[in-house]
């Protein structure tokens, strides 16, 4: 693999990752590009005891831009993107509307009882392939092990960075949960503080090894593979089940069959073996009502500081769909209690997932 | 007020909540229905200790009937709904495809790391007019007092029942985040058990007592209305601001400007001073862009039996549209991380709310 890192015309880093040696990439960026706005603002609330970021000046992005002007795919002679290559195997770079960002802005103290600070942080745009009409479930295994290093590179590298408290690798798929550009990407935040869910799963995992000195997500993989019935797929290295309280109609986690902290930690057989398991997972999602499903597929991994001990790398994959024709929205039981209301049994989701009848990998789909 | 309980022909219970005492309320349920559905099944999360409803047979409730044959309207001759009353002012009656149910089910061990239990419990239906076609905003002073008391009502008896152990009365309104039923109606569910966010809530109260003395809801109110900047109207007993923490793009908590528990410690002066400053709300709400606004509309109050000297009655109003075209999602930083990011800051928020032009009440909107 060959690491190419270049900047953009506002300063971005842009990082192409090719599969040959040979790749030129001393095209340019030709655009005149305004300067990057500066970092958003975090404020406390301190009623749930969570940070909550604000950034106004994402409300400008670019929303649904007509496909040949796509901002993801390779530059063309008179038409430049966010990529000044011609072509390219797997790109990341810098986002140009941040929630996250390296410029410091101005914060007031915006009173009442919560505190404020600036966003600093990172947050990186992955684009998977040059394809625009491709999707993730479509890349060839040689080519999701080079997203794998790309999301490895970026892990350790934004780890690094001072403030940097988590790293997310994840992909948001679909317009019905809000995705603004078609172009198969996937993103990833640097985060200034340990997110809500990890710090709560954490805390759960430490009581439950003072209450019986194992590992809380070690010991639901071995229950769920010796239960068995909400297993969706399984190789060497990685399992997928549905979580026995899952709280999307189509929920699938992807656990590695053994306890590591992130990404880096992966050895090259099971880098191997995540491409094929993944995309078949992929493809069994948009099998199973014939669409292309909407998804978000998260890398759960260790915080950069804490718990990395007690974390265990993992890959939760869910749909909002939960019927061909209906989306399962967050209403007032979700989004104000935090109390999920599923509509389809684990049980019977692992079984519809297991039961659709995949093509060749790559070839038609649905 | 004149209060008047029936059942239904499935046995689920109807009252009728009206202002004229002569109200004749004798109208027999026509329908042959079968019997109610078996409660759902709670699973636990033991990755974030939370509980999940798992409620299949909510796959086949009632979605978007054509207006003639709306479920909610008051009957006709012919056309039998689930009010058996030619009219009624308000009516409160238990929900045909509930998450939680009186009517236990059959429980398997789910097997895995997650423990089960029924999802015993209640979920009602309440409709706030017998006008089709109106929304809560259009609502006189008299009628929400009439909701007012309708939800008092039900915090008060559900409550009683076995196993409840907390009682959310809450609205979800609009297309856009799933509401299956036109006619203007909220939703109250009675919970086997604390939600996970009004757990964390009271946690918090807790430790902030603690630390300083204060009642961590009495202090936010108190430095809300110092700071001013993001209050958005205010009567007598009420006001109501955006948090400086919003995790919504339009987002207002309404405050009773004393601490009480819950819906049934209001008194007459304070109940009478809430519809005028709610409905004042939703009207700018939908006011910000010309177009009626999908939202959530939430009850925060004590639970049943734990942390009733910590908490404080609160209405918690958002909405999920971000523009005139934009709904904000919950996508992978949200869903995933509970991280959260707000594309409108609160004091612009605010400063939008404030500026909307209001025709008079129940008049032309927008």
């Amino acid at each position: 693999m060959k690491r190419t890192a270049v900047r953009l015309a506002d300063g971005r880093e842009l990082i192409y990752f090719d599969r040959r040696a040979d790749a030129d990439r001393s095209a340019p960026d030709t655009r005149r590009l305004p300067p990057r706005p500066p970092a958003s603002e975090l404020r406390h609330d301190p009623v749930l005891d969570e940070w909550v970021v604000m950034a106004g000046h994402r409300q400008d992005r670019t929303f649904l831009p007509p496909a040949d002007r796509c901002p993801l795919c390779p530059s063309a002679p008179g038409r430049p993107s966010e990529v000044p290559a011609a072509d390219y195997d797997v790109v990341v770079f810098g986002n140009r509307f941040p929630a996250f960002g390296p410029v410091p802005g101005e914060s007031a103290d915006p009173g009442g009882l919560s505190a404020a600070r600036p966003g600093l942080g990172r947050c990186e745009v992955v684009c998977f392939t040059s394809r625009h009409d491709a999707s993730f479930a479509d890349l060839s295994p040689e080519q999701v092990e080079l997203v794998l290093a790309a999301w490895t590179d970026r892990t350790v590298a934004l780890a690094a960075l001072p403030g940097v408290e988590q790293v997310f690798c994840f992909e948001n798929r679909g317009l019905e949960i809000g995705v603004t550009l078609a172009h198969p990407h996937g993103q990833i935040y640097a985060y200034p503080y340990v997110t809500p869910r990890t710090r709560r799963m954490l805390e759960n995992a430490a009581r439950y090894r003072e209450r019986t000195g194992g590992n809380l997500f070690a010991d639901i993989l071995r229950a769920e593979r010796k239960a068995g019935v909400r297993v969706v797929a399984e190789n060497a290295h990685w399992t997928a089940f549905v979580p026995a309280a899952a709280r999307w109609p189509f929920e699938v986690h992807l656990y590695l069959n053994r306890q590591v902290p992130d990404l880096a930690a992966l050895e090259p057989a099971e880098r191997a073996a995540f491409g094929p398991i993944y995309t078949e997972l992929l493809r069994r999602l948009d099998g199973l009502f014939g669409v292309p499903m909407p998804y978000v597929a998260a890398w759960h991994q260790a915080p950069v500081r804490t718990g990395r001990d007690l974390a265990y790398l993992h890959l939760q994959l869910f749909s909002t769909r939960r019927a061909p024709d209906k989306l399962k929205h967050l209403a007032g039981s979700e989004s104000a209690m935090g109390a999920f209301v599923n509509d389809v049994l684990p049980e019977q989701a692992a079984r519809m997932l297991r039961d659709v009848r995949l093509g060749p990998p790559g070839g038609p789909r649905g």
